[in-house]
This record gives C-alpha cells, sequence and structure tokens, in this order.
C-alpha cells in the first residue's frame, strides 16, 4: 500500500464556505477508482501549534496514488480552491 | 476514531543512524496500548519539495491519543532524538 499525507495552513482570509467547498471537493476525490482509502479533516484542536487541516490517503500502488494526483478534478480543485486558500502545504507520501 | 499525523524535515546534518534509532523508537511507540494502528517512514521520493518523515497513529479515542503523547518513552524519544534531529515539525489531530 502507498500513502499520500498532505496538510494545509489556511490563509487568514480564508472564510467557512471556502473551507467546506474544499472538503467538499475532497469528498468527491475519495469516490476515485484509484483511492483504497480517503479521510480527510480539519484539526481537532486537542494540541498548540498544529496545521489546519489534513488529508491522508491509501493506494494499491505508486501508480494508482499518481493517477489520483494528476486527475483533471483534483488538479481544478487545487487550482481553483486549494491553492488560493492555503498559506503553507506540507506533504509526503511513502510506503506502508 | 481519532488520527494522530505529524511532519518532519530532518536538520541539514543529520546522519542515517540518528534516522534509524527515529525510526525503531516509532516502532517501539507503535507497540503501546493506547494506539490502534501506526505507521510511518521516509517520503518516497515520488513528489518534488516534500517532506521527509511521516508518522500516521490511530487511537479508540482522544484520551487514548493522549496517553500516547504524554508516554514517558515517548517523551523521551522526542527529547533526546527527534527534537535534535529536525528543522521542522508539521502535525494534525482529527476525528475520523
Amino acid at each position: 500500500m502507498f500513502r499520500h499525507t498532505v496538510m494545509f495552513r489556511w490563509a487568514d482570509d480564508v472564510d467557512e464556505e471556502t473551507k467546506s467547498a474544499i472538503s467538499a471537493g475532497l469528498d468527491k476525490l475519495a469516490e476515485l477508482p484509484s483511492v483504497a482509502a480517503y479521510a480527510h479533516g480539519p484539526d481537532a484542536g486537542v494540541s498548540e501549534g498544529n496545521w489546519d487541516y489534513v488529508v491522508v490517503g491509501d493506494f494499491a500502488s505508486v501508480d494508482d496514488y499518481k493517477a489520483y494526483a494528476t486527475d483533471t478534478g483534483h488538479l481544478e480543485l487545487i487550482a481553483e480552491l486549494i491553492k488560493p486558500a492555503i498559506s503553507a502545504r506540507a506533504a509526503v507520501q511513502y510506503h506502508l
């Protein structure tokens, strides 16, 4: 299994409507046939200094991950909603 | 289920021996009774600009996560090995 993890920090001026639209867009990505498991959400507020949002996706192979990463709807979500809404992004992919 | 995700960037001068010791220390944390699932590892090198290492741990409850977070062996691993070895840390906890 191959896992993709990505965290965001929201930009200061992002409204709740935009955050909800991003969350809905990620729900749609979870339905892609290349995705084996997918769970995303806002930080729970349990710890100080955390980032704001995380996505963890599991894929049967690196190729399945690449199909997800280059999916047109995914790229549109990034360009139109996510990129303008974040101040920082951190990602790691790893083999489980 | 409650999930803890954390990413690291290694400091420039970290050797492979230290990285292996951290990985072994994390393997030991995975055996804590409060941990339901635990998978960590180095970035696979598939994408540009990624961070270096990620840990994803699942817990039955926030309290189980807190037991893990405050475990003495965990705090020692952070203080003695992880903190001196990293230049950046990003974490998110979220409800699955």
